[in-house]
């Protein structure tokens, strides 16, 4: 207990909300993963029930007195923390008028709806209707946001996702990857178009995956007495802290993306399942951000799943649960999991072209935030940049170009810098590792991941949000997010270069 | 809506108690079929704060003065049917006092908690402890409930499971059973002392086992787009009316209990997946009753299933999962079904021995709800009637006696005779169906249970909550309950007569 009454307050009414979560994540996982089609109307009705009771309970009028009287009060430096991280999910349910909210949130799921049938007709003139109504009411949002916060009205939507961190620095970082990364996406293709890769044949049933799936997961240290391994359309880390559930999407034609899938969502999945246990039940105990669980989703996929340690250390579970073939071959695994090909989707990307995806969505979104291009302007801008960036030609595919992603739809702006920030901290955090271990590498392929643990735990998992990110990180890595760490990354991987 | 306000103002508050049910449904099975282990105290957290609310939701001032001014108000026969559901509801979280709750509550679960390994103990008398502290709090319970509604204290409690039931009912039906059903017991163990029954032999993998029950379910008509089968340790059916999961469980040594388990969880699931969509949201969409409830699954199990025409229908099935063996012929599969055993233990006891469970604990548990016994009492008179009714002596032998239900550590008293009513309203709806349709059982064996499926459709499954139990099966069966049915259908099919 605190020494301020108002502190405690809070506390009791923020458990509480914790609960709700609780019930809130378990019937969405249960949602994508187990519920069969008949049950989603009275699952949705729930759910918003659930959701109207859970923004009840955090508008409640005695909380913005509390939230005063306990700044007031509060000195510790973590009780601070915890107030600044209250009133962060305070702020976001009390300081639109709902009448807003509602009107967002309709826009949205009319946008989204329609958008699934849309996309498959490259229907950019039907999309546009709905596109423009829900960049108006986020353009409302960002407007009321960036009045009550002081920050720029790109900058508040930002700040949902990745507190702490603003257009000025995503701009700056992303600028200088635009110096090098076009270039360095030519030379590496260059360089692969010589190389022979061989590719995986055969059946590989669903349960031998599944099977190569926990075995990898055990081998990153996921705690299966609190998370399971299911399957769902879109994979996706959901449940609660104390019992994270995982997701993938099996084909029997192809393990290598499962695999991979696999090891991605356990980097999310170990991050909620060492959440400090005696704030969970509190926003301070809650993941960073989105920037920073991609860091560590990228931290188990990229730096660490597909680095040929990684790639010679799993190579005979592979073989174990799949039977073996030549292509199964460390070396020829690593061709596999590092082949870059610029291409449409974003979500389909490799490690080197993903990045370029982000930039145009994020200078893209910001433009549209900050009213200086309308959604009218779109598709042609988008052109242009995947042109530049890419050297890809989307001119008139709206359905593989700026009609792809889900975010734009339902009014997730400022959420794409997250997925490149997300793969920056992930290459930071792994020069840090390799300074404290030059033989990083030797010991992943012999199994060691024990330092790679020690670091996440005592540096990440256990600081939940304890800082804002920029502190966080350079906390962690002693320095603030640079995007040297990542450029040595990708040249040493893809060029062995360093 | 309808033309009462307050009846409007009703259907608002039970509309949102559905919606938390549904949360309650999935988090709690959930936490049976999927949960890890770890997940548990955090569920369970969730789970009381969600109890919480919904006492909190049904216990708002507001709703006496609705249920008063709407009783006042309705005229519709389907509406004050509805009002009389609400109010039932209404009277078990408001009729006794918060205090009284939760000494009940807190004194099962510590007897609970104990009994687990007080039973394996066979500790009598440390069981007797807690047993006293539960018997005390639910006659206060008792005599609350007895006073609000002018039944007798037993009555009150069975009204909770079975509405429109009472004690003196229930002892008259129970009685005739007892004049035949000793001697039956015994006829019948004679009968099969001299018949050789093939036991199956081999290894039944989960896999085709779950294969089998699911060609099973579909054959009963189960519909997987609402709902599911999974595994749990304590087989069950739950989830909601539009989402309805029933989980067995798999022995690789024995297939015949979890396919026969299969049938019994998808008669409670048809009744569920085909109450009336118009009323789900309100208490009188819902199931009846327990005893109800249970006459859908002894229905599919005990008067379809074990039927020699149901497992004619389904040996096939069998061999074609399962490979083919002699045991498996539909005869012997037949004797496997109906074997009779007077033995300890209710929950493994057959169809002709089970009665004599529930009538030993109904006459125990109701004089001890009327205080004409006394916890201490209950060993003795346990193994007199054990003895009397089954020939079995428990003299001693706490644990597979007076000490192997749940029911009487958390205060479920009243329950019980739910099993047996169950069993009889099964015979009786059999023998009205066998009426209308004099082939019954070669359709059966053909496979044709449409009529099956229609009758309970129109008969049952559609009226919910419509009518209390009496009236309910009156209307279905054109006669009030009658043990006749029950007898009758035993003497066909253990002794061949009639």
């Amino acid at each position: 207990m605190s020494g301020s009454a108002a502190y405690n307050t809070l506390v009791t009414t923020f458990t509480k909300l914790y609960r709700y979560q609780h019930l809130q994540m378990i019937a969405g996982w249960d949602q994508a993963a187990m519920m069969p089609s008949k049950g989603n109307d009275a699952r949705g009705a729930a759910m918003a029930e659930l959701a109207v009771l859970m923004h009840n309970t955090l508008t409640a009028p005695h909380l913005n007195g509390a939230l005063t009287a306990a700044k007031a009060e509060v000195t510790d430096g973590v009780e601070r923390a915890s107030l600044r991280e209250m009133e962060r999910q305070w702020q976001v349910a009390n300081l639109l008028p709902a009448d807003l909210v509602e009107a967002k949130s309709l826009a949205g799921s009319r946008c989204e709806h329609a958008w699934r049938t849309q996309r498959k007709a490259n229907d950019w003139q039907g999309f546009l209707v709905n596109f423009r109504e829900v960049v108006k009411y986020t353009r409302q949002e960002a407007t009321l946001l960036a009045e009550a916060t002081g920050l720029s009205k790109y900058d508040a939507l930002v700040a949902k996702y990745e507190p702490g961190m603003n257009g000025a620095t995503i701009e700056r970082m992303f600028n200088e990857l635009k110096q090098w990364l076009p270039g360095l996406i030519k030379q590496v293709q260059a360089k692969q178009a010589t190389e022979t890769v061989l590719a995986p044949t055969g059946v590989f049933p669903v349960e031998q995956q599944r099977a190569l799936g926990l075995e990898v997961m055990g081998l990153l240290g996921f705690d299966f007495e609190a998370g399971r391994l299911d399957v769902s359309t879109h994979p996706f880390c959901g449940g609660v802290a104390e019992d994270v559930r995982i997701t993938t999407r099996y084909r029997e034609d192809d393990f290598v993306q499962a695999m991979m899938g696999i090891v991605h969502e356990t980097g999310h999945a170990r991050y909620e399942q060492r959440l400090p246990r005696e704030w969970v039940h509190l926003p301070l105990g809650q993941a960073r951000s989105m920037g920073v669980h991609e860091s560590q989703s990228l931290s188990f996929e990229m730096q660490l799943g597909r680095s040929a340690a990684f790639l010679q250390l799993i190579a005979p579970l592979v073989k174990k649960h799949l039977g073996d073939q030549p292509a199964f071959a460390p070396d020829n695994l690593g061709k596999i999991y590092t082949r870059v090909k610029p291409d449409f989707i974003r979500v389909d990307a490799d490690e080197l072209t993903y990045p370029a995806h982000i930039i145009l969505r994020f200078e893209i979104e910001r433009a549209l935030i900050e009213g200086e291009i309308e959604p009218d302007d779109v598709p042609r801008i988008w052109d242009e940049k995947m042109l530049a960036y890419l050297g890809v030609d989307t001119r008139g595919n709206y359905q593989n170009g700026c009609m792809q992603d889900i975010h734009w739809t339902d009014g997730a702006y400022g959420y794409f810098p997250s997925y490149t920030l997300g793969a920056m901290y992930a290459a930071q955090y792994f020069a840090t590792l390799r300074k404290l271990y030059p033989d990083l590498d030797q010991r992943i392929a012999r199994g060691d991941l024990a330092p790679i643990f020690t670091w996440f735990e005592q540096n990440i998992w256990s600081q939940a949000s304890r800082w804002e990110t920029p502190e966080l990180i350079e906390r962690a890595t002693g320095e603030p997010l640079s995007a040297t760490h990542f450029e040595r990354h990708l040249r040493q991987r893809y060029l062995g270069e360093g």
